[in-house]
């Protein structure tokens, strides 16, 4: 590894920012107030009707405080270590003393099940001890460390408390004793990339380089042949957790978890959705920390191509539930569709990190993209239902009775068996603040439109308080007011939205501003500022209709309806059945409505359109007839995605047909 | 059951029929010189580069003529019987004595693997000896027995050798020793229905009403309480032959072998949908032959729901590949379709019962829409390649690359190691004779437009010689020549099809004559009939758009081309690709063009429309953007269907878009 790491383009610690928007309050504090209290109740096993998760059940049994079996997935420790980094993202914004103590006691448990050569595992203490990294491509041992030592890291900037980051760390070392390209130890990787951007975070609180290099060396050597998984599955004798007798080769699916080929070399987006963006988000750090050009290349590459050719206009990613995986440029199957929240979760995570590396829109356009629609979309408006799948067209008695069509729920669940969607979203709500700002030398950028009092220290030297106050995403408007101890010359760069028609109109201290540059996406804002200084970003936000490119073939003649960075739906409550006989006419004028009385407010979107002949108008009881199609005049009622599936459930589109 | 049988309204045996068809003889030739001898080849494990059968080592392990183990799937002698059958029907036209000789020798083979008591299944005679009959659920050995059964009965009426038959006679008896519901019998029946409707051609050639009494039973017993497969099941000790350890109650999944419910109470194609079709054709056949109304009104359920509500355009069944099966009503997807092969097949032996029960134009209608669409499209030109699986949308590498579609192929295969489709392909089309005509008291009814020659005898006295001679598909005109020893009064009932507007033409002996009534869908000529005279059917056969129903979902905004019984499709060979950029102009002239210079000769119709702005006009790498299409007029070419896929692997398309 290099020893010349470069200078950080900071992100800002979560006290730094604290958020304080008339939309985002509400989410954040679902997450405070219920998200995080029901997965408490979910992870001990509480709420009633819902799988029982048995997180804490296991460590108990780990820590040798309870006798009994090992249950739940192989991975299921990190549901708790999730739920851990949550926690410490929202006291870190809003100390709750209660939550706190609950939190260390979780902590003093964790410690408990740890075992004293640092090991931590609780499936395979109880379950298979004895039998630790001897399957790697499986068992996800090094996942769920990833996730212990991310909770490690937010737990201690939020509260000072290095009891977890102090066990972690010694959990790190013992990982590196095992792992690494040295004679003697096991030269693998694991099977669900998680450890690696875990351990840049690790790096980042202890400045100790050696996790840096422990995670240099999981992403190099992943895809290095001899194939790992292979070798590691006939010392194993060719078992499987999942099935009995012998299981065929893993290199057969090294596809599945991007071991097919040594990262540097990936430039399609592939295999498994998580665990692929979890990936890139490390090699993004790594790319940053190390000036690694190859790894840089490969990540913008692969940033192309699943920005550009896999993603959904939800920000979804995920085209089929067969391996929860990517399947091959432009195939975006609406109905079929997988997107699950944690891929979201994990792209905004790499969005955030290429960022990091360069100030490009387009990163911070789609992780607006991905928060707005498929990830507060994945919850449901009280915060105790989730989207595993996140589908863009639903027909619910396909979702019952077509088995093609099973993982697509017809609405949010109440837990999984599988949870790792619910407290990845309470995880990313709670960190909000992380990816509104990031400064340069001289410079500081704004990505997000999210009102929020924030402290930023500029070149290590001059701090600038910053008040944002937002009207996104119903008001295409935000103002940022400077404080600052005295006037300052420095950069202030602003997104402009790709949604807004490249006609963003600046203001400052209320006068019309045109000295400004657009570089990247941003515009670049050079001035001496002064305390109370006053910018105001008025971005156009009309709705508009929206083709596909042609090669997505599920989209063709057909149009969505976005407005602002929020993506429309039409649903079965407002529009009847079947979605399927309405289209739009491609002159429509798009009637915008506040509508105070549904889904908790939200504002609607009235097109002109047309009703096919309806079933009743169907003479014949023949399914095929000749062309004699009629149709009325009908207006098309959209809500926001996002607040899809909240009024009981029925058919729902995102893509209408449009007739020219 | 009633001891009053009723009285048949006959099909004609084939040695009455003899095929002489511009169109047709292709494909009888076809069957009898390409695909017999190829599947022969198949079924000794001959084909070069294609999955071995196994068939005929099987039997000849049974038989104690070679050692081995057992291989192929547990239903894997059907595969011979089905081969034997189509060998029958093709020799009752057209006499081989080589071809008869290799059956008289594959015949002696069968009987040699026969047990002693009769029984006869090589898979448990070489792999599973002594447990006969413990798992009727999945081990399809009365499903074997059925086609025996009617291979035996084919050959005998083919050649009036006893040898199979009387084979098969004992094994049924062995068959009604075992089962029923008498004490100390096996109250159960089999996982995949067939026998039911063998046992009543067993009948037919035998008149023995105990093979007509043990259908009866079959028929009967099928979803009675307690579950008979849940109790052979416990008996088993909750085993399977598919998957080591105990296994799921059969009971979870009745509805897929269609024993959820009494067959009586059954209103709804549900299931593995070539199970369905074998079961109602039975069911048919008994109420025909027992007077059976209840038995009668399930017939009559199962059908509308089936052809009205899920059958796909081109007369295939079945929307999902997970179970082969029937999904819900209106749930055609065409490009996850199923649509098998053997499904349609069925659905035209159904459709056959149901037309000798009552003559209504709305059964031959579909017989003669699977035959000219789906059935001979699972066949290549050469005769040599099938579909199992025919989809009416394909995007090559979506097939390769999303496994949602990889039961999708986007060519035909040489062979399946379940390889069910291409034998009974060419046991219909080998016996095609069957489904021309029926007769009633005083009437003949002329279903389909089949150039042949037919002797006919009338009111079990009168020989009426009709000589067809037709121009389908390609054009709208039969002529039906008759030849009597005497003038003779008698109703001649013409089919009007579905797709001639209603507006066909009569002519008789070359004058215009329009002293006929329309009846359920036939023209009823009465009249005294003289040697010579000559009947012409002139069927209008313009090419038309047609639309779906509005709750089939996946062709809204969509219309499909036909042209008398041809369903159409567009090719990228021909239109280039994305299809999806394709519209149709809802206002279109249709083109129609005889080529003689293409796939062996076809009629293509040419239809105007736009393509969208296709990849290379898409300015930016974004995927999404403003509402702009542009769309340039293009002529578009479509083919039949049945011939799709015979010009290199491309995407296909049944429904387009049409642009209104």
């Amino acid at each position: 590894m290099s020893n010349t790491l470069l200078p950080e383009k900071h992100k800002l610690s979560l006290n730094q920012v604290q958020i304080n928007d008339d939309f985002w309050n509400h989410y954040v504090s679902l997450v405070r107030n219920t998200v995080i209290p029901y997965q408490w109740e979910a992870l001990n096993d509480r709420v009633p009707d819902a799988e029982p998760s048995h997180a804490i059940h296991n460590f108990r049994i780990a820590a040798g405080l309870e006798t009994g079996e090992y249950h739940g997935w192989v991975f299921q420790d990190s549901d708790l270590a999730k739920w851990l980094e949550a926690v410490a993202y929202s006291l870190q914004q809003y100390p709750d003393a209660t939550l706190e103590q609950t939190a260390d006691e979780t902590i003093d448990l964790i410690v408990q099940a740890q075992q004293s050569d640092g090991y931590l595992n609780t499936y395979y203490t109880i379950k298979e001890p004895g039998k630790r990294w001897t399957n790697l491509y499986e068992c996800h041992e090094l996942y769920c460390a990833g996730h212990m030592i991310e909770a490690a890291v937010a737990y201690f900037e939020a509260t000072g408390k290095r009891k977890l980051l102090d066990a972690m760390c010694r959990f790190a070392d013992h990982i590196q004793d095992v792992f690494g390209p040295q004679e003697g130890k096991l030269r693998g990787y694991d099977g669900h990339q998680e450890i690696e951007l875990a351990l840049v975070k690790l790096y980042k609180v202890t400045k100790q380089e050696k996790y840096l290099q422990l995670a240099c060396y999981f992403i190099d050597e992943r895809g290095q042949r001899p194939d790992f998984f292979e070798e590691e599955w006939e010392r194993r004798g060719k078992t499987s957790i999942y099935r009995a007798g012998q299981t065929p080769s893993p290199s057969l699916s090294s596809i599945y978890n991007q071991s097919h080929l040594p990262v540097r070399e990936q430039d399609t987006a592939i295999g498994h959705s998580v665990r692929a963006v979890y990936m890139y988000t490390a090699m993004a750090d790594l790319a940053r920390l190390t000036g690694d050009e190859k790894l840089l290349t490969a990540c913008k590459k692969l940033w192309a191509n699943m920005t550009q050719k896999q993603m959904y206009i939800t920000g979804g990613i995920g085209s089929t539930h067969h391996g929860e995986a990517f399947s091959f440029d432009y195939d975006l199957p609406n109905d079929t569709v997988y997107a699950e929240t944690c891929a979201s979760i994990g792209l905004v995570f790499f969005a955030q990190r290429m960022l990091r590396i360069e100030t490009r829109s387009e990163y911070a356009d789609v992780i607006e993209r991905a928060l707005y629609n498929i990830i507060i979309g994945s919850m449901s408006q009280d915060g105790k239902r989730f989207f595993y799948v996140n589908p863009l067209e639903v027909w619910p008695q396909a979702s019952a009775s077509n088995p093609g069509k099973y993982h697509v729920k017809a609405e949010r669940q109440k837990w999984f068996g599988c949870a790792c969607c619910p407290p990845n979203l309470a995880r990313i709500l709670s960190s909000l603040g992380e990816y509104i700002y990031t400064t340069e030398a001289g410079r500081i950028n704004c990505h997000l439109f999210i009102g929020s009092e924030s402290t930023i220290t500029l070149d290590d030297a001059v701090q600038v308080g910053l008040k944002q106050v937002c009207s996104l995403p119903w008001k295409g408007e935000a103002s940022l007011e400077l404080s600052l101890a005295q006037p300052r010359s420095f950069t202030l760069a602003l997104r402009v939205p790709y949604w807004c028609d490249g006609q963003p109109q600046l203001l400052i201290n209320g006068e019309k501003e045109d000295a400004y540059t657009i570089e990247n996406g941003y515009a670049i804002i050079e001035r001496i500022w002064t305390d109370g200084d006053t910018v105001t970003w008025l971005l156009p936000m009309e709705a508009h209709l929206i083709q596909a490119s042609p090669l997505i073939r599920s989209n063709a003649g057909k149009a969505a309806i976005q407005r602002g960075p929020l993506v429309y739906c039409v649903e079965q409550v407002d529009n009847g059945t079947p979605l399927a006989s309405l289209s739009l006419q491609s002159s429509t004028k798009l009637k915008v409505e506040a509508d105070a009385d549904v889904l908790g407010g939200t504002v609607r979107i009235e097109a002109e359109g047309f009703r096919d002949a309806t079933a009743e108008a169907w003479a014949s009881a023949e399914p095929y007839r000749r062309w004699a199609p009629t149709a009325e005049p009908v207006a098309l009622q959209a809500v926001p995605y996002f607040q899809w599936g909240n009024r009981g459930v029925g058919e729902m589109a995102v893509w209408i047909r449009v007739r020219q």
